[in-house]
C-alpha cells in the first residue's frame, strides 16, 4: 500500500492500526471489510500489506504517532506495540511531488514510478495500489488537454505542468499498472485522459473524498426523507475543524472542492437543489477533532414545518484510516480479479464517487456487497 | 377506512388531509404510496376512500380540527374547504368500548360488526380496513387463553374481559372479514389466538406502532452505524411530548408499551443489547409538537471514542396521518389481492413489526417496494 | 417615535405590539420596562406613543402585518384590533433617504427636519424619539471629516455625500433636537463630529445593534465562564436567517459590520480574542424566524477540555420590537431629564454599545436599573 | 482539610488538583478564588493545605488517579508529580460512617472527632475544615428530633440512629468547632438541631449540593431570561452520567435528593412552578463524563413561541475539585474571622443553598465577592 501523504494523520493511523488490529491489539472497529459479509471473499489480510508512500514533510511516523496519541486520535498504551511497524514504512517514504518545484512533470512521473518499482521489490510484492490521503488541492483549471490522452502526454512530454500533483500520482501509478484511489477531493485520476490511461493499462481506480463523518450521516438521512416522501426545504452545515486539516480547508480553494464535493450526495438523493451551505470553519483549538452541525428543515403532510439538527463529534483520521485499509484490500483484489476502469460500486466510501453512481447510502451498500461477492467467484 | 380512536388528533389529521390532497388543495407529501415507485400499483385512490370510526368521546370532527389549527398542526387555510368531509365522517363515528364498562365482550364484538355491516352497507363499499389509532394501553397481562383461538372464544363466550380494547376491535374486525391494523404500541392483533383468526378468516392484519419521528430516525442511523463496523456503546433517547399523548404515554403503564416498542429496532440491528434508555417525558406546553433528543455515543478504529446526538421537533399527527392512509391503501389492496395473516413486509411503517420482520429501514423499504410491486402482478 | 426603516418587519411589529399591549389584548412579555422595577420610574405609557417614520418601499403596514401573522410572528387574532394603529401609523410614514440617488446630503437633512417638524405639530407631541431599525449598511469609510463636526458640516454644505444614510438621519435628528437612537449595526450617530453635535445641542443618544438572541446568550454565559474561572478557548457561531434581513446580512458589507458587532462582547468579557468566527448564513425557507448554533469549548482544573453548544430558536422581530419600545421610553424620559450625549447605561440593549461600556449582561443589567432609579429622581 | 468520601474521583481530583496547581505544573483554571478580585482577601494558599478525610473504600489514592487518567479526566502528564501528595493524604484516610452497621451514633461521633483531633495535631494545623463528596443519600425521613439540639443529643445517646452518615459527619464536626460543607444533595448540617449546634459551638457550616454543570448553566440563563422578561414556559433536563455516580443518581432515593435540588433555582429566579421535569439517566459507558441537553420553551413579545436547548458535555470531578479548594479555602477564612452559622454569601457554589439565599448567579457571585471582601478587613 503506497500513501500519498504518508507521514499525515489519516496515513499514521492507518499503518499504526494496520498492524495493531492483525496483531489483535485491538478489535477491526469501523473496518468495513471486517464485518461477516466479507468474510468469504479472497481479501488480502492486513497481516501481508506492507506500507510506503511520498510525503513532503520529514517528522517521522513515530513521532506523528505520538501526537496523535497525544490528541487522543491513537490510544497511548498501542504506541509502543506499533512502533515497528511505523518505523518499517517511515523507512520507505520517499520525496514527494512538490507543486511549488520546477521539476518537468514527466521527471516527477518518472521518479515516482522507479520509487513504486524500487518498493514492490525490495518487498517482493505481488500487489500495489495508490492511496491519495494527502492535503486537498484547490479545485483544477480546466484545459483542453486534460478530456484526451494523447494530448496529455504530449504536453507533459514538452514540460508543461497541466497536472496537479495528485494527478501526477495518479498518471504514475496508472501508468506503471498500479491501481489508484483518491481518498481526497483533489483530482486525481478525475479526468477523462487518465480514465483512458487506466482503461488502455487495464487497471481499476476509485475516489473520490472518503466519506467519514458529516456527509455518511447526510446520506443516510436522505434516504429516509426520500423513502418518507417528506420534502425537505434546506439543509445547512457548518463543519469545524482543528488542526492542520482545518486550516487547509478553511482556505478559500481547498474549500471550494471539498464544498462541491459535499454538496453531492443531496441532491442526488433529494433530486433538485435543496436551500442551504455548508459552512467550513477552523477551531485549531479542536486538534485532530472535528464537530459538524446540521439544521434540517422539511414539511410532513399538508405542508406542516418541522426541523432535525443533528451534532457529529468525531476523530477525523479515526475514521478515516479503516476505510482506507478497505480500499486497499478491495482494490488490490479488484486489480488481481481483473478489473479495470472506475470501479462503481465503491461509492460507498466517497462523498463525490464517479459520475452516474449510486449516492443512497443504502444501495451503496448492496451494490458493494454485489460486487466484492462477484470478486469471490472467480 | 374505519379508525379506533377517530376523534383524535392522528385520525382527524388524516380523514382532513384525504380531503385536501385528493382536492388537490395540497401536495402529497409525507404519503408514501404517492411516490413514483408505488404509481403502477393498483392501489384505491384517496378521493374513493370513505371514512368512519369508534370513539369515546363527542367533540366533533369539525372542531377537532379548529383545534389543531391552532396548534400549527392542520394548515388554519384548509379549515373551510375540509369542513363537509369532516362532517361526513363524524357522522359515521360510533361509540366505542369503553375498558370500564361491564359490557360483555361478545356482545361488544358483536355490536362493532354491526357497526361496520352499517358502514359497508350504507356506503356501499367493495373493502373495508380497520385501524387503530386510539390512545395506547398498558402492557396486556398475559393469560393462557391469548394463545388458542378455541379457549379465547370460550372465554369470551363465558363472559371474562381477557382482551383489552384493541384486541377487541381486532377480534371483532377479523372474525368479520376485514384486514386490522394497529399504529399503536396497544395488543391489537398481536396474539396468536388472533393470528389464528386471521388465517382462519383469510384476512391480512398488520402492526405495530407506527414508527413516525425518533424511531425513525433511529431504524436509518443504525443501519449506517452497523454497516460502517462502528460499535454504538450507548443510545440515549429523551422524548418530550405535549397535549393528551404526552400526558397518557409518560403514564408508568402506556409508557412500558412504548419504551419496549422504542427498544426494539436498536437491537435487532446492532446485534446486542446496546446500553440507555429511552425517556418519555409530559410537557403541556409542547402542544400537539414533539421534541426528541437522543445522544449516541460509538467507537471507531482503535476503539476511539465519538458522540453523534439529533434533535427532533415534529407534529406527531402530521407525521401518522399519511401513514394511516398508506396503511389503508396497501391493506385493501392486500386483501383484494388475497393476502392472510401477518403482512411482514408492511414492517417500513412500525416501531414495532412482527417478530423475525426486518429492522433496518434501508431492507424495510426494499422489502415493501418488492411486495408492492408484486401486488401489481396479481 | 419615529422609526426609520418603519415599513420593515420590526417596526410594523413594534407599532402593533405597542397597540396590543396597551389596549391589554396581549401581555407585555419581552418589555424591559414592563417589570416591576421599572414602575416607580416615570417613563411614558405605551398609550402615549405615537408613531411614523421614513422608509423606502411602499407595502402599507397592515399588509405587512400580514405577512408577519402568515409566518407566525404576529398572532393572527391580532390582525383585527391593531389594524387603526397601523394604518394611523402608515399615514405618517415618509420617503426615506435613498443612497442611490442624488439628493445632496443638506437637501436630505432639511427634508428629514421638516417631516420630523411636521409629524410633532400634527401631534402636538411632547417629545420624540429617532429610531433606526433599516436594513444593516455596509461598514463605513473613514474619512477625516467624521472627525470634526465643523469640517463634517462644510463638506455637508459643499454637497459631498460622506455620510451613510443612517448617519444623515442621526445629523438631522440630532441638530434638530430629538434623541436618536441606532438599533442596527450601521454607523448611525456613531462618529466623533455626530457625537459632538449631540452634545452641543444638547441631546442623548444611543446604541448600536440590538441585542436581540444568540448575542444575548453569549453575553450571559460568557460572565458564567469568567466567574468560574472557566478557561474558554473557542466560541464559533452560526446563525442562519431567513427572509430578506437574512438575505442582506449575508451579503459581504453588511455581514463584516454585523461580524464586528458579535465579537465585541466575548472579548470585553473574556478578555483576550477567543478564537472561533461568527457565521452568517442565508435560508430562505427559515422565513422570519432564526437559527443560531454555537459550540464553546472550554478548560476546567487542570486542562480537562469539555463543552458547551446551544441552538436558539426565535423570530427576531419578536424579539426586537420590545426593546424598541423600551428604547423609546428610556430615550425620553432621558431628554426630558436633561442628559445629552452617549447614554452608555443602556449598553443591555446593545450588542456593541459605546467604547467603555459594560459587556457583561449581568453588570449592564444592574447599570440599567440603577441609571433608570436616577432618572426618577429628578 | 478533611474529605468524606476521600477517596472517590471528586476528593482524588482535589488532592491532586491542589498539588499540581501549588507546584505551578497547571494553571488555576475553574478556582474562583485565583481571580484577580480575590487577590487581597487573606485566604489560605494552597500550598498550606494539608489532606485527609473518611472513606469506606480502601482503592488508594495514587491507584484511582491512574483510572481518572485514564479517562481522560486527570492528565496522565501530572500523574508521577502528585504521587507524593496523593500517598501522603491516603496516609490519611480513616475508616469511615457505615450506614449498614450497628455503631451507636456516638460511638461514630466520638470516633471521627478522635480522628480530627489526631489529624490536627500529627500536621500541627491551625485550622480544620470538614468537607462531605460522598456518595448522594436518599432524602431523609423527617423526625421531630431534628429540630431540637437537647431532644436530638438525648436520642443519639439513646443509641437510635437518626441521623444519615452525613449528618453524623457534620454533628461530629460542628461539635469538635470546626466548619462544616456539604457538597452533595445528601442531608449534612441542613437540620435545625444542627444549625443551632453550629451556633452554640461558633462555627460557620454551608452547603448543599455544588453547583458544577447543567444548573450552572440554568442558573445564568434563567436571569437573562428574567431580565428580558421573556415568558418561560418549559424547561425539560436530561442528565447522562456514567460512572459510579451515575449509578447511585439513577437509583430512585438519591434521584429524589438531586431533583429535587436541581428544581430550586429555577422556581426561585423565574418566579413559578415552571413545568418540565429534570431526568437522570445512568449510562455506565460514559464513565467520568456527563452529559446533560436542556430545552426550554419560551413566550417572546405577543406570545410568539421560541425555544433555545443546550448540550453540556463535562467532566463532573474536575468541575468539582477547584470549588471544594475554594469552600476550604473561604471557609478556612472564615472561622479564622469568627463567622458562624450558615454563611449565606457561599450560595454561589451551591445548586440548594441555605433558604432565603439568592439564586441569580449573577447576584450570588456579587454577594460572594461582597463578603469575601469584607473578611479581608477584618
Amino acid at each position: 500500500v503506497w500513501l500519498i501523504g504518508a507521514r499525515g494523520s489519516v496515513a499514521t493511523t492507518t499503518i499504526a492500526g494496520a498492524a495493531a488490529v492483525h496483531n489483535e491489539l485491538a478489535p477491526p472497529t469501523g473496518l468495513v471489510t471486517a464485518l461477516p459479509v466479507f468474510a468469504p471473499i479472497p481479501l488480502p489480510d492486513l497481516s501481508r500489506l506492507v506500507f510506503g508512500g511520498h510525503d513532503l514533510t520529514s517528522t517521522p511516523l513515530p513521532k506523528r504517532a505520538e501526537a496523535l496519541a497525544a490528541a487522543g486520535v491513537l490510544p497511548a498504551a498501542l504506541l509502543g506495540v506499533v512502533t515497528d511497524a511505523l518505523e518499517a514504512a517511515d523507512a520507505d517514504i520517499r520525496a514527494g511531488v512538490d507543486a511549488t518545484s520546477d521539476e518537468p512533470p514527466m521527471a516527477a512521473i518518472e521518479r515516482i514510478q522507479t520509487d513504486l518499482a524500487a518498493f514492490v521489490a525490495a518487498h517482493d510484492l505481488d500487489g500495489l495500489v495508490v492511496i491519495n490521503c494527502a492535503t486537498t488541492e484547490a479545485p483544477l483549471r480546466p484545459d483542453p488537454v486534460h478530456d484526451d490522452l494523447d494530448a496529455l502526454q504530449g504536453t507533459l512530454a514538452a514540460g508543461r505542468p497541466v497536472l496537479p500533483p495528485s494527478s501526477v500520482y495518479a498518471y504514475a501509478a496508472l501508468d506503471a499498472g498500479w491501481p489508484f484511489v483518491d481518498f481526497t477531493p483533489s483530482t486525481g485520476a478525475r479526468l477523462p485522459a487518465l480514465a483512458a490511461l487506466a482503461v488502455a493499462r487495464r487497471v481499476p481506480h476509485a475516489g473520490r473524498d472518503g466519506k467519514t463523518g458529516e456527509t455518511l450521516v447526510k446520506a443516510a438521512l436522505a434516504a429516509m426523507f426520500a423513502d418518507r416522501n417528506l420534502a425537505v426545504r434546506s439543509w445547512s452545515g457548518t463543519n469545524l475543524l482543528g488542526g492542520g486539516d482545518g486550516a487547509s480547508l478553511a482556505a478559500p480553494g481547498p474549500a471550494a472542492s471539498k464544498l462541491r464535493s459535499k454538496r453531492v450526495a443531496l441532491d442526488a438523493i433529494l433530486g433538485s437543489r435543496i436551500e442551504g451551505d455548508v459552512h467550513i470553519g477552523h477551531v485549531a483549538h479542536l486538534g485532530e477533532w472535528k464537530t459538524a452541525w446540521d439544521l434540517i428543515t422539511f414539511e410532513g403532510f399538508l405542508g406542516v414545518g418541522m426541523r432535525l439538527q443533528f451534532t457529529w463529534e468525531g476523530a477525523d483520521s479515526a475514521l478515516a484510516a479503516p476505510l482506507v485499509l478497505d480500499l486497499a484490500r478491495l482494490m488490490l483484489a479488484a486489480h488481481h480479479a481483473g478489473q479495470l476502469g472506475a470501479v462503481r460500486p465503491l461509492a460507498f466510501f466517497f462523498k463525490d464517487p464517479e459520475p452516474g453512481a449510486e449516492h443512497r447510502l443504502d444501495r451503496q451498500w448492496a451494490a458493494l456487497v454485489a460486487w466484492a461477492t462477484g470478486l469471490s467467484r472467480r
